[in-house]
């Protein structure tokens, strides 16, 4: 024996168009540059270790690492306090509108639910199963346009569930307000894009694929109190106090995911982190609905008060324009601005990892469309 | 307008240490290298389309063919009868453990479960919140070394949930054996190893990461007839009939996680399919229990006949040696084979993407370990 063998670095070529879409999809949505390249990289051969990381252990000192900086980025970005656990599992919001009840509700308990969407409604739906429901105000009426802002929340109720951002409704609300029981928050769309006081809120979960990596993975943010609070006898895979005892680690994680976050909160750290990132977002929303409201071939879906930062939706003020203008912004390399089909027109997503250049391109298209009439 | 854009294509460095480790990790685990290389360049720009894998929606036609590919390779190389529905979703074997007798399994109705390990005992826990259980034979007190063959299925069990590879304890069965109810296969760490003829299951369900593709993905294989069976109203997520219904797409679901159980399944294909890999995976399993049983410093821990072909499990005769082999193996590459901590010695997982050529590393080890004594 006494074989050695030197390991060298080889040096592999991808392929990559010199010229990237301007990606303004709802979800999954775009991610910053580098984490295509470094989770690109990762796939080949993970931080030079002579395996890809989708070879390795998810109990390997290396996925271990990945594990623990992901927790402890997220922690430092959102400024979490000591009494909340940050979980990761899979399913995504859906399986949150589940969990959520399954976790905390009683079947004789009462929890109240704002009604500003699609989503919001569905997770209402699912907590039906697991004990009594109250939507405190809707806003369904009037298209979803609004974020109902006076209603009453019974105080017997066990938790308020809002949804922070609507996606298909562009509506987005800023303020983390307080009410005299838990409030619980779908922040899949706009988590990360903003500070957020996370002691107002006793639960606040998203699914990755918007701000923080790649479709496949869920965060959950709760207070500790809450966990188990619920008495019926779980499934392990649906019970938070199980992720919280583990670390998220009691069965295989999904592993890239994971890193695809890690990498993501890197770079919004390298960025300022969420005080950064509000102006930036603030500063692209601004931008567009600017010329939204000035162009007078289109005009916004939400009121303007609830507007939201992170899906800006518009539709044109003559119908026929809405083909015309899919079919006009083609060559300026726009991707994905299609409306929603109940909400119809244009829908057009900026989240973190937009860059400002790509929301010039689309209000240069806006007026160049404006000059074909 | 009319600007038109020249799209080329640039070339992206990535590095690659020359020397690939040996992989006998039990899971995630080793993957074919090409799949590592196509995911590598699908995180950069999938198909040159000027988008990333990871930020397309998972409504667009790109991934729908994805998606529709997936599904018909599965089909096509475990030959599913038409009255089988392929879904995919995620959460893992263990989230299977809860949602086949959430689904399955009426509250006052018996299942049955053969204990051959850990992951059939969990399975089975999990089973008592939904209805009563019923273990009709348990290697345990023999430490799970063989696989029970003569028992008795009680006629009115809903069905018989065996795990058709125990990866802890190195014991696997290769027939598939009709029973008088349907049967349930946790096939986790097999399927795609071999020919399985599906018509003889009710339902199998695998976890991606060991044969499939990268964790983040499990798939089922159910008999139409078995979908909505419980009456008990069912969360979205965990109800099979949903999946069913939206061919999977009733969610976001994990876009890159299933892009790599193509890439898996068209390797396999490409390779000859099941029966071609069946008898690779012979090759390798017989070479080494060859040397196991051959070499007088180990000894398997699975009785002969129920050796499995996947994870190959063996301990060294003098203790001592334990600590002494997984040093010595250090500069072969050789990654992955220390043993799961109840059973300790050494754990060889030998699955689809391993090539003969690391067992024939590891072999060669051991006989140049022999010769240090």
């Amino acid at each position: 024996m006494g074989r050695t063998h030197y390991i060298c670095c080889l040096s592999i070529s991808m392929k990559k168009s010199s010229m990237k879409k301007h990606n303004f999809g709802a979800g999954p949505s775009i991610l910053p540059q580098e984490v295509f390249e470094q989770s690109a990289q990762a796939c080949l051969e993970y931080n030079g270790i002579g395996l890809s990381l989708l070879e390795i252990s998810h109990r390997s000192k290396e996925f271990e690492a990945i594990l623990d900086e992901t927790l402890t980025l997220t922690r430092e970005l959102l400024q979490i306090p000591d009494n909340y656990k940050v979980l990761l599992m899979q399913g995504g919001a859906n399986m949150q509108f589940a969990m959520v009840p399954y976790n905390l509700l009683n079947e004789n308990e009462t929890a109240s639910y704002l009604d500003t969407g699609v989503w919001a409604a569905k997770a209402e739906e699912e907590a039906r199963l697991y004990g009594k429901t109250h939507i405190v105000a809707s806003s369904k009426p009037d298209a979803y346009r609004y974020i109902p802002k006076t209603f009453e929340v019974p105080k017997d109720s066990v938790y308020l569930h809002v949804t922070s951002n609507n996606t298909i409704y562009g509506t987005e609300f800023f303020e983390d307000k307080s009410y005299d029981v838990p409030v619980v928050a779908d922040m899949s769309s706009d988590i990360f894009s903003r500070p957020v006081d996370v002691s107002r809120y006793g639960l606040i979960y998203a699914g990755a694929q918007k701000n923080l990596g790649s479709a496949g993975i869920t965060m959950v943010i709760i207070r500790e109190d809450l966990i188990g609070r619920s008495a019926r006898a779980k499934s392990k895979m649906w019970d938070y106090g199980i992720y919280a005892k583990n670390n998220s680690l009691y069965n295989t994680p999904p592993v890239f995911a994971i890193y695809t976050c890690l990498l993501t909160l890197r770079w919004l750290k390298k960025l300022g982190g969420l005080t950064a990132m509000e102006k930036r977002n603030k500063a692209k929303a601004e931008l567009l609905y600017a010329e939204i409201d000035r162009n007078p071939l289109f005009k916004g879906h939400a009121v303007a008060e609830d507007r939201s930062r992170m899906n800006i939706n518009f539709v044109p003020v003559h119908p026929e324009d809405e083909a015309a203008f899919l079919e006009f912004v083609k060559p300026y390399h726009i991707h994905g601005i299609k409306g929603y089909r109940t909400v119809g027109g244009f829908r057009a997503s900026c989240y973190n990892a937009l860059p400002i250049e790509s929301v010039q391109v689309l209000v240069q298209a806006m007026q160049d469309f404006e000059k074909t009439k």
